[in-house]
């Protein structure tokens, strides 16, 4: 039973190897800080751009549900701040944000050789393997398509073109694009690469585990939901839309039985 | 019912007035972006530096309740990460991170003239009636004390050097200092001025309302119980802390029993 | 560090003090378990009737903030419906279900002799220091007010009258009676005991610690909740009342930037 | 968007169908309200025994994984008992309670023909089927095999003794009989049928969706997780719990230090 992430004394706190007060207050900024809890050392100066990125990218997408859950639950709870933006963080699931961890899973999977990295025809046949497996099992194919951002997730290519842009390996990009032509060609239409899907092939580049992928949207997310927390103390909606929902809602039943 | 936080079409994504993929991504690191939330506006050099230091100081405290509680529940719902970190992030209360509420709610209370931010006599005076109104009550002063970090909390110290290096005003430091001098006359004993309590200074210094301050407790700690969890998932000890505790507590009533 | 509450073995399972396949399954409904749990015996069949109530009184308030908590978070994360539930629950605080809590406080608060209990003068004494307490601090009176159910709030009466018919002492529900009637002697308006209200009363008068009346209020909703979830399975709403709130809030930042 | 759970106006609540303070308070339990919640109707009385016996097998397990999260969290929140609890039942996944919901949607997975309820060749054919589906997989057969209750859960012979005597079909308690009769022949060793499974099975019998099944687990925990918590009031663990875990894990950091 260890745990190898932080110890102090009264005088001094240290983290993953860095004293706190001396070498990180003033020097590294939180999401610098969240790569270091997730690999155990310091970005350089390309790695915090690219992993700032991913971060702000997933950190606020105005009124979603969870940010609707966030403000519904500070209603009931005003004395309980953390437990509105932790209510909020529990809708972060398979439908949404648990899309990064079906892509990283997904590009993680590829076992053998590493001959697609560098041979096109092997790449193509790795991502028609991929992508046959989920067209067969009538199953999204991960980190592939959206409802509004199309034909392009312009966040998508924003963030792969800064990962180029800052040297990291684009192999895992090469294949995710692969894997969509084939699932267009498929499917017959036309199926952007989301954000999401962007941020599961990078993670997999900088070789985090895809069971934690989902993480990243947790820390990101965590910080939108406190603004919409502030924002509801200035110009409150949870109230009514409770209301108008209860209203809609329950209004046949009120009818049915306004007559009895 | 109105939120300004963020709107978006196919191609654009703005959040409080910034272009998303334009303006932010590869500019913007996740603290910065937390100050978006939280001011409306993005931070200049200095407010940056002191922001990501005060939330960083936050994010990792080590095997905490929090992170307890993280693994723990990650034991019984692999399935769901975003659950786990959100039930750590629920201990966040008038405990631990809560005290950056109150330290808040203490100096945001402060009303009628501003006498006391030049004149050290009024300082002494306002900073008296506010120790004594919890001495009285018999209730600690927020944001003084810690069990550990004594006789100073060097976080504490250390975050607000950083603010008065970058030009932050210090009258609410004084204050708390001031508050912090008569509480140890009346008390007798040496209280620091602990980690939240200077956070709780210098979100009230930077204009922050403290209902919501405590959202920097959960800001921060969402990105450090990420790294509990991938710990969890190459050094578990959830399984073993669990078993541990379940023998010992109930050691009594199965040795009461076997007999029988 | 000891618990009381379970033991077992291969064979056996022992909850505070009941064999759980020979003495409590088939035997004991899941009220008169959450019986035990509070006052570690099981309820005679008077004290069963009452419990039972007043958890069904609190268990299901249809599209209520949490109901639609649950449902929101459901939609993100089908995965986790624990997790919904206990996001539902998290709203349970001081706005709504908490005043369960404030009434039990109050009625707790109250110290020293006895007098009250049989004495008219003496309880409407002391209820009006407890109502004027309030009133000058202009807080509201736990336990009394309603938005819809009034002048009175059928369930409250309900549950007294159930209690009397079961033999409960009703000093409680007297000395409430009386706040309520100085409140709205002091505010000039009706106040009826709501149903958290007469909760607090009746837990009171069972001898339930206030720090724990909440709880009450958590163990019946979610019962309630998973009725909500399984609706939600069968006739979604969550998404419609997501894209109807984001289109609503967001209507004058996309209108102010279309014509840009 | 329509719910057709609750109406009410100021003099009346109507739960499905029933009148709240009329019909329900003082002659339906806590369990018979979920059966209600869940089915649509009032349970009749061999329908209540069995159901609430189900809730109850449930409720309490002693000091397990999230006893500890509840307590844990309500040490840092104690503002928020509903947040405790909450944080209590997000563990409930797919490691423990999860049996459950693996269990009803294996079964209810059976499709085509109901000869397997009939002719024993039929329904040994078909466990073979589902059984060899698992071991193949090299994946548990869910609702089989306890850690401690072998080679009988007694939980699980006394849910089904109870079914039977109430009259329900045990057409789904033999398949799952014959699925673990099959498992325990091709992994040569013995599997009880442990309580989670006997719920999915007889949750399957009642007609409940396995979607939804997972929701019994969580109505019967959130009671017993508010005796934990008064218990924690009482005779506190949690601080005990982290200091000592703390210690533990971070030792070999402190000693690897104290000699720098």
């Amino acid at each position: 039973m260890r745990s190898d992430i932080a110890w102090s004394n009264a005088e001094t706190i240290v983290i993953r190897g860095h004293d706190l007060v001396e070498e990180l207050l003033g020097k590294v900024s939180l999401g610098d800080f969240g790569f270091l809890e997730l690999f155990h050392r310091l970005p350089d100066e390309s790695e915090s751009v690219v992993f700032n990125a991913m971060l702000v990218s997933l950190a606020e997408h105005g009124m979603t549900a969870n940010a609707m859950v966030a403000r519904l639950t500070y209603l009931g709870a005003p004395e309980s701040l953390q437990g509105a933006v932790a209510a909020g963080l529990m809708g972060l699931g398979t439908t949404f944000v648990g899309t990064i961890e079906g892509t990283a899973k997904m590009l993680q999977g590829v076992s053998g050789d590493d001959a697609w990295r560098t041979d096109d025809a092997a790449l193509e046949e790795l991502a028609t393997g991929i992508a046959e497996g989920f067209v067969t099992a009538r199953t999204p194919v991960p980190g592939i398509g959206h409802p509004i951002h199309k034909p392009v997730d312009p966040r998508a290519e924003k963030l792969f073109r800064l990962a180029r842009e800052h040297g990291l390996d684009d192999a895992y990009e090469r294949l995710l694009r692969a894997v969509k032509a084939v699932a267009e060609d498929r499917l017959n239409r036309e199926l952007p690469i989301n954000v999401t899907g962007a941020i599961g092939a990078l993670a997999t580049t900088m070789g985090l585990r895809w069971e934690v992928s989902r993480g990243l949207g947790v820390m990101a997310r965590a910080v939108g939901l406190v603004g919409h927390i502030l924002e509801e103390l200035d110009q409150p909606i949870a109230r009514t839309v409770q209301h108008e929902t209860e209203r809609t809602a329950s209004a046949h039943l009120v009818e049915g039985n306004s007559h009895g």
